[in-house]
């Protein structure tokens, strides 16, 4: 296959804060999704050189709406705790692509995993309807 | 004057979920100002006898954006809490007007008061830049 | 198998705030784990006969914290979206459940799956320690 | 008076994510509040040496709840925005303390200005219960 291989990872710093957590003091797990997020834009504006508005002009798209994901909790994160979450994209297809996310505590434990099937998403130049689009090889390529 | 006096109180129930709370156990206090946004959008409801997307567009208007808004604190609300906001239009100026919420607990205690100042808006139809907009006599009397 | 199935199904009507929604207009889709953490609440509650406080209380548990969950999401919701969220455990374990969660639009179309696996967690005797222990027959009959 | 001016400033950058944006596709005005919740624990966290769940340790403290809070909202914030806070404590009473955050847009634009009364308290050592406690001088000292 000539599609290239997704090496990006991109890593960011997270400080837990108190309307994070919930009366058990732990990281409310919504939240964490909100934070994985954020981490994917971080990741395509890491891998396309601009922010979110920009690329998704450049490219003609809406944006990449979620249409599966997941966590799995391994350890809970608390108030005041300063972790780092690790993203990169681990597959392409035509038109949808996996996200994983690992999420790490200060001592390097696994705290949580998220995984994120997202789609590339245009108007229809015709119709006017939102539908998926083939994502682009210059796109793609900016991962490997 | 010959503005009626606003006088409609609309009341909803909330119940206090898990995720609103922080790990002293009660709500954490932003989430109080999402509650009274959404018990602003339902008196609107309720005073305009349509929802919010409705009678912004039958009234012409892009929304009633925040300018000034406060929150006392008198009692905490803790998860598991069935507490009730009732809400009202203290006062109409030309464009702006107040809103104040008084969340009450199972007890009848006044748990927070809250206070926002909101603005007519709409856009200008010659210049199409966001504006204050006078607010018509129609939305301030069917609040009397 | 003696463990009699879980048939309680649980439902609970949403209405989408606008805070609930991110610049498409669309829910922001943490919003729906929140909701749905939520409807878990509201179905131990109805299966129990009492709120999570004092059922924790009763069975001597700490709580039934999420060890993986996911959410597969087929039509949107915007703004004032009158929801409705059917919820029920689909099986039960030695001390784990699995929740399965459907979120339909006023229409009836299925607009979000939330599946969720959580764990009957209290505190050791002995050593203190936070860990699972075994649900209780008492707890499975209630939803049968 | 000799208690000493409150002067220490603390700045820290916040990036605008698109979960905290709302349908108008500007920021959902209570996020804001948990902003400034953040960024007043960063600010004590600078002036007493070490995060909240230390210094309220060792000053035998629960915690600085809210007891008034506002905000006002001058220019609005979208997503991708890189936004600054400065914050810092205006006036310090003998168990009350006000602390004023100033939200500034990358061209240094007042866009939010915050407000909060927060309370010092403990727990009374011989009643149990939870009540305001003098600001001991070496908490006041560290922010002059």
């Amino acid at each position: 296959m000539d599609t290239p291989e997704p090496r990006l990872v991109h890593t960011r710093a997270v400080t837990i804060e108190w309307g994070d957590c919930d009366p058990a003091g732990i990281v409310f797990y919504p939240r964490f999704f909100a934070m994985f997020d954020a981490s994917t834009a971080a990741l395509f504006q890491a891998a396309l050189g601009m922010p979110k508005i920009a690329w998704a002009k450049h490219f003609g798209v809406l944006g990449i709406p979620m249409v599966d994901t997941r966590a799995r909790f391994h350890v809970p994160s608390a108030y005041g705790d300063e972790v780092t979450i690790e993203s990169r994209v681990t597959a392409f297809r035509r038109s949808s692509f996996d996200v994983v996310h690992r999420l790490l505590k200060q001592d390097g434990t696994l705290g949580v995993e998220g995984f994120e099937t997202r789609v590339w998403t245009a108007r229809d130049a015709e119709t006017g309807r939102i539908r998926s689009a083939p994502i682009p090889a210059e796109v793609i390529a900016a991962f490997a």
